[in-house]
């Protein structure tokens, strides 16, 4: 999408170096920071400190870093440690195992001369492939979002979509997941306004979110997490859309922290609870998301110190609680799929049940 | 409480020069910075900036302020200014009316120079009968957390108690409401532990709750807002304690944005969800308290900007969002009656019906 009217995919590939440029997130939204990748120890960097985040762009940076590792040393030996090391780099993301998967598949039977062209080209068509599937994810999404405001008293109305976290082009490849269908949605002219959550403790709302829609012109509104509750209580939503970073078999959903409590607002109020996601985010290997996703613990300091631009206009950090406080920080929570109404997939929107999702499989 | 190991109140008479000294909490909890308040306009700039919040606090100062104006003008005319003015200063709060209309209450049928002295031993009264409220609130709060932990399969293990905003002695003028069961508890020696949430936007528990719970050496681990969901989904919240800033007939129960999310999950989990207040926060005008209680909208600020220290160790404040991001920030938010297990009063815990609190009513 766009970034000061230049279309822009959050990572592109350098075909003359064969490297990889990212958008440095954690510079967000203050300044538009580009970064290269040339080495599988940057890619991995780039995941764990969260320069690239999202689980469709985790996977995409990750099959970059085993094609840099391969570029270096084409063993298997060599191949298997890169595997472990990006792997390691962010406990929850499934896509980050698919798309390594993805890669090693392709070289692993090939001679190792061929792997890192291979892994190359794999890595190219992964992004392809996320481009296409978060444009599919969006018309889905449109659909419902046309639905919705078909039943609306006045459908002239503002469209209120209230949203979690970052799930939006930065979050992918290019689309996003959860903010697509309301690009598509404003693209075509829908009168549609966006409740950004600013998603504590990082803030992704706040920074990410809030950039992308002011960059594409879409009218939205910040709030902290917490008034989310109130908003659907006064009839000020009528659907909330999120990403999310794992689903299991029988629906149960891994997204930021806070979502779970969004889910738990919207059932009580009857709102539709929508998860946009690949497939590929789909882990077939396991039902009970409660006691199955592991939770990714995080550093304190994200609780205890916010950053942000301070008056001088410098990046900076400030300190909001008494020193030597300790937190907890759970970057995760699971939505149990009974409060989903649905999940939005680039093959059309799919029940949040075992049953619909076997079904979904059985297509593919 | 205790503040570097000496005991203060968060508002205290000066007798001699009859002026009141208020923490000014927006310091807090970097720097402990006492303020003399001798006019009514300084009183209700306090109490409107939040250099003093809560409930009761803001009542207690309102009624040194109501003093401050009839020590200058002892006339009808000047209470019925000065009762306006410092009823504006805040929408929400019920005390602020209650400890404004106890003092016009005594002081109006006086002659003008009999007024400003019965406006100070009111206003002192009134801090004395909030002391006496808030520990009697403890005491009933601590039956509840014993019959809790009563039940819990090792009772030696620690009472996990979460909470929202400040409603500690900060928020009082002496050991708070929701807070006050919990300080009675650790003195007590039960094993309580605290989960502090941060409450954006003005982050009163990272920055209040934290730093009491810290002076009283009470063990408490500070989370974000969005947290509050899982927890309580995993098993480690045994009790919410929250405070209020209005009650209504019914038991609806005002307080911070946030603290409806919190009552959700609490219900969906069956974990008890306690609403400590003394009745005078009990509206007892109104019954609905979604249709019939203003919500306060607070400024975009505090929404796109965050306070704290720099590394220097100064306060500063930080932009966390792009430049000219558009905030929504409603102050409070309204939990229905049947999402609360309990109001706990200082005449004792009562169920939040209409039918249970018209009892309440009738002992008193």
């Amino acid at each position: 999408m766009n970034i000061h009217g230049q279309p822009h995919r959050s990572i592109e590939a350098e075909h003359a170096t064969r490297s990889a440029r990212i958008i440095d997130q954690t510079f967000l939204p203050h300044q538009v920071e580009w970064r290269e990748l040339h080495t599988m120890e940057e890619a991995a960097e780039s995941i764990r400190v969260m320069r690239v985040r999202g689980a469709p762009l985790i996977g995409a940076t990750a099959a970059f870093g085993l094609f840099f590792a391969l570029r270096e040393d084409a063993s298997d030996a060599a191949l298997q440690k890169a595997y472990e090391v990006l792997h390691a780099t962010r406990p929850t993301a499934i896509n980050l195992r698919w798309a390594l998967d993805r890669v090693k598949r392709v070289v692993e039977p090939l001679g190792s001369e061929q792997r890192a062209d291979a892994a190359w080209e794999e890595a190219l068509a992964i992004c392809e492939a996320d481009v296409a599937t978060n444009h599919a994810i969006g018309r889905h999404g449109l659909e419902l979002l046309r639905a919705i405001q078909a039943k609306k008293a006045d459908p002239a109305a503002p469209m209120n979509v209230m949203t979690h976290c970052n799930a939006g082009w930065l979050a992918t490849v290019d689309w996003g997941t959860a903010i697509s269908p309301i690009y598509q949605a404003h693209d075509a002219g829908m009168n549609v306004h966006v409740w950004v959550s600013e998603t504590r403790p990082r803030g992704q709302g706040a920074s990410l979110t809030a950039f992308e829609l002011k960059e594409h012109g879409v009218p939205y509104t910040l709030i902290v997490d917490n008034n989310a509750g109130h908003l659907l209580q006064r009839g000020l939503v009528d659907v909330v859309i999120v990403g999310t970073d794992r689903v299991t078999a029988h629906g149960d959903v891994a997204n930021k922290i806070g979502t779970y409590l969004k889910a738990l607002a919207a059932k009580a109020h009857d709102v539709p609870f929508y998860v946009a996601t690949p497939v590929s985010t789909i882990d077939w290997t396991i039902s009970d998301g409660i006691r199955e996703i592991p939770i990714e613990q995080r550093s304190d300091r994200e609780v205890t110190h916010m950053p942000g631009l301070n008056a001088a206009g410098v990046r900076d950090e400030v300190l909001i609680t008494p020193a030597g406080t300790q937190a907890r920080n759970d970057g995760f929570d699971v939505t149990p799929a009974a409060l989903v109404t649905a999940l939005v997939t680039e093959h059309g929107a799919v029940l949040a049940t075992a049953a619909a999702l076997r079904e979904l499989r059985g297509l593919m």
